[in-house]
Order: C-alpha cells, then sequence, then structure tokens
C-alpha cells in the first residue's frame, strides 16, 4: 500500500488540530488532517453549552462551535480524511503514519489526539452526557449555581474540582467506592472542611436518572449492598482519563500520566513531531488553550518544513 | 486618595485582559479590569479582515470580534474600568497599581498591555491603517494572493516576513532607509535568492496613496532625493515594536526586547504578577494564541489568591 505523501499530516480533529489545519492551509503548506471518524470534533462536542470560548456572548454548544471550525477550515482548503492512524514512526527523515484504511507520509506531524474521559457504564450516563454529565468542573461548574452537584472519584482532581464546584453549587456530594481518599493531605483537608461538601463513603453510582435532564443518581454501598438515592443537577466525574497517545508510544517523551511532553512551541522530544491541545501534558484544557497551541504547532511544524526560521522561501 | 481594592485587577482590554476576564468574572473572583481608553479592545480592533480566529467560518473585522469578547464578558459581570495604569508596586502582600484617575489594589494582576507598533508618521498611514498598512504578515498575507505588496524595514523580521510574503504575493519590495540589513547573514541570503523580493534601498515612504484602498507608496531616495512611485495592494511595516511594559519595569524579569517573561503558567518572576498576549515573550502574536494565554492566566491568578491548587475553599 502506498503511503500518501504531504508536508505536514495533523493527527486528530478537535479544537487544536482545525486550528492547526486552518493555520498550515492558509499558509499554503500541503497539509492533511487525519481523523478516526467523520466529523468528530473532538471531545468538546459532547458538551451542551459553551458560554466561555472567547467570541460568543451567547452560548452554544460543542458541536456548533466544532462545526463553524470545520467549514472555516474547509474555506481554505485543508484536506481532510477519515484515518485511525495506530502509529507514528520515522522512516528516513520522514514520518510515516500507519492507518487503519491507508499509509501516510509527512515531514513533520502533529499529535492533537485528546484524551478519552473514563466512564462509569451505567445505565443513563450515555443519555446526558454532557448535559448533566461532565467531566471538566471549570467548564460546566459555574452553569450549576445554587443546585446540588457530585462529584464521582477519590483521588486529587475529584476532591480539588469538589472544592472548586463549591463557589456555585448549593451542596457537593463526593461519592467515593472506597473509604479513604488517594487525594493528597493538603487538598483532603481543605474539602473535609467545607461544609458544602458530603462525602458520600463505599458507595458507587448504579444509574443517572431523570426526565429532561439529570434529576438524580442511584447509588450502591459496596459492602452492605444498601441502595439510595441522591438528587443532583450534574455529575461530574473523576474516575480517570485515557490519553490517546499510543500513537506515540517510545518515539516522543511522555510524562507520568502518558500526555505528551512539549517545550512552549509545542515540540516534542522528536525532532518534526509536535502536539497541541489536551493530549499535552498541561494545566489547563480549554477550548480557548487548544487553539492557541493548535495555532503554534502549526507555525512551528511550519519553521521546521521550510528549514529555517522563516515561513517561506 | 484611597485605592480600591480587589482580589484580581487585569491592565489591558484587548483578547488577552479580554479572555481573563471572562475566566474570572466567571469563576466569581472579584476582578477589574484595567483598560486605558473605553473600548480599546487592542491593537486588533484595527484590523478590518480577521479570518483565522477559529470558530468564524466567515470573515469578521477585529473590532467586531473583540466587541463580542467584551459583550461576553460584561454577561458575567466582569467589572470595566477605564483607567491608565502608569506602575505597578509591591505593598504589603499586594500590589498598588497607580492610575492617573484613580488607584488600584489587587492581591494579583494579570498584565495584558500588548505592544505598540512603531508607524512612520506619513500622509495616509491612518487612513490604510490596518486595511492596506499591516504590521503582521501572518494575519494578513494571505489576503493579497497574486498582488504586489511592500515591506518596509531592514531587520530580521522585515526580511523574515518578506520572504514569507512571497508564497502569496506576486512580488515583496523590501523598502529600507539604508543601503545594507540589519537581518542576520542567513536570513539574508534567503531574501536575496528569492527573485520575488526586490530590494529598494536607501529609500523612505513618504506618502501612502489610493482611493477606496492602498494603491501606491510615494517613495524618496535619501541621498539623491530622487522621488518615485510604486504599486502596491498592501505595505506590512517592520520598523519596531514597543512593548507596553513601562508599567511593571523593575518589578518583573523582561527580555531584551522588553517583553515580559512568564513560565507556561504565565507566571512572571512577581509572585502574584501573571503576563498574556503580546506583551509577554514569545513567538506567534495571535489572537488564538492570547485568548489561551488569558484563560491560563486568569487559572494561575485565582490559584494564587485561593492559596492552594484548588480554586475554591
Amino acid at each position: 500500500m502506498a503511503a500518501s505523501e504531504h508536508a505536514l499530516a495533523i493527527v486528530g480533529g478537535g479544537p487544536a488540530g482545525l486550528t492547526a489545519g486552518i493555520y498550515a492551509a492558509r499558509d499554503r503548506l500541503d497539509t492533511v488532517l487525519l481523523e478516526a471518524k467523520p466529523l468528530t470534533g473532538g471531545q468538546i462536542v459532547f458538551t451542551d453549552v459553551v458560554e466561555n470560548y472567547p467570541g460568543f456572548p451567547e452560548p452554544l454548544s460543542g458541536a456548533e462551535l466544532m462545526d463553524k471550525m470545520r467549514k472555516q477550515a474547509e474555506r481554505f482548503d485543508l484536506q481532510i480524511a477519515t484515518a485511525e492512524i495506530g502509529t507514528v514512526r520515522a522512516q528516513g527523515d520522514k514520518y510515516l503514519l500507519a492507518g487503519d484504511k491507508a499509509d501516510y507520509l509527512a515531514q513533520a506531524v502533529i499529535v492533537a489526539t485528546g484524551t478519552e474521559s473514563q466512564k462509569l457504564g451505567v445505565p443513563g450516563e450515555e443519555e446526558f452526557w454532557g448535559a448533566g454529565v461532565s467531566t471538566c468542573a471549570t467548564c460546566d461548574g459555574p452553569l450549576y449555581r445554587d443546585k446540588p452537584v457530585a462529584v464521582v472519584g477519590g483521588g486529587d482532581s475529584a476532591v480539588k474540582e469538589a472544592v472548586y464546584l463549591t463557589k456555585f453549587a448549593s451542596k457537593v456530594y463526593v461519592i467515593h467506592r472506597r473509604d479513604r481518599l488517594r487525594a493528597e493531605k493538603i487538598i483532603q483537608e481543605v474539602a473535609l472542611a467545607n461544609e458544602k461538601v458530603e462525602f458520600v463513603w463505599d458507595t458507587v453510582v448504579t444509574e443517572m436518572a431523570g426526565k429532561d435532564g439529570l434529576e438524580a443518581l442511584k447509588l450502591k454501598h459496596v459492602k452492605t449492598g444498601a441502595e439510595s438515592e441522591v438528587a443532583v443537577d450534574c455529575v461530574f466525574l473523576y474516575v480517570g482519563v485515557r490519553p490517546n497517545t499510543d500513537l506515540v508510544k517510545g518515539l516522543v517523551e511522555l510524562d507520568e500520566r502518558g500526555l505528551i511532553v512539549t517545550d512552549d512551541d509545542m515540540r516534542t522530544s522528536a525532532p518534526g513531531i509536535f502536539a497541541a491541545g489536551d493530549c499535552r501534558s498541561k494545566k489547563l484544557k480549554q477550548v480557548a488553550t487548544a487553539v492557541g497551541e493548535g495555532a503554534v504547532a502549526a507555525y512551528s511544524a511550519q519553521e521546521y518544513i521550510t528549514g529555517g526560521p522563516y515561513g517561506g522561501g
């Protein structure tokens, strides 16, 4: 199978990948954007209300926002292909991207594959995903002023975000399958001292219920088997995140969570491989940060491809 | 004069400052955004066509985009005040921002004051500013496909961007007041070898002329005084940039160009002082990068103010 060849291959069609695509295509760089499924748009498409991406005074859905970014990329004739990339490997001074349907060869690669949040796999979870089930307190917390919410998990993120949510929510239940937290001591202390936070120990969620939106979580005590219910308008899942970085494992440096380490210019440890968006090792995962990183990655990739500190020649 | 006190003060009302304001206000942090003039919106408001800020398939003007960001910030009740801040100085564990009309006291400060491009001060420059006169080849270069353009300047940026512009323009005149370039040797060589680039030595622009848009530059030879004219659709000025960072001089580390040095989390060398946008030492100056930096700066400021790795408490 002959590989189709391009100057730049971008893997991932979320905000970071599409922004890199907009910049590269507008710069007349021969670029292909590869996404695993048609029209994915990344994790943000599962979010019903985006109100903090700058430029939109009225909230819009993640799917609407990504539709706009895609149309913008198409306006600059970005090539978009559906291909799930299994591995990226060096081949001479280029990189071979091995896909399920076709292979691609590129001088430079931008990895913008994002992450996948672990789900609980309980009834109702899919139904309310992005509208009552969230994986981002910074994104969705402010939507639940004076409402009761729940956090599922017991690690640093879960407990830290539970405290953050007390700024908005009337009550924050922290539902944890064990009888103690994994979170750092200092984070625990702050959470335990906050009267809005109520810990629900040794408990798992068995169902997410509601009519128009999420209304309640059905719970089960793991030791006694006792069933109960708690009324909440939103549940925030902090039960783990899987970075989609298997394709570059062994090729670029990853952090202890499997996220790609880059410098300020989005360069990874492998020359010609860049990363942007949620799959990158960083603190804040937002559409606003993803687009900034996508733009920088495209700029750096172009510098790399044209072989100097100038973009043309 | 008693200083008005806030948890966070943001200085600058461009894309970086307004995004930091959107994030901080949405997070219910007591925040004031200070801008030198009412409704400034930063340098981008002088740009007629923005087509690479992700989320807008159809081009819009910089003023329109900033109007949207401002409305969004107001939706979250961000306080915006008109005040030109002269200096920021430590006062106990807070910072005093000395303004022309009032003083402000804040636990944390985000500096998003941008830069000012030097102008030539010739007739026509103001008239065509943002629509025929540009200071950003990455932003506006792709708008001039197969058209003749000019670059004014002889330093690294001028010559590098002239080469970049050959990707789009039919011809790139580099107008320089001296008979040799200040640019690095390697950059010069690439430019001199490019047949689309034509150097116009010992020459200054005396006027920018046109009817509906820029049509020509009037030139004068500095040694002979001979006058001439060159037809171009856009002129890119690379005659120097002045960072608006005097207010924090001596307080935070600046680079050799006077831009603010930060880490990945937008922290400067002074605890509690953060920077975002064009006034920061970085490679790519775009609205897309400014909003990412604004979001990160707000997140980091909030962490700093709440005194730990959690956003609330």
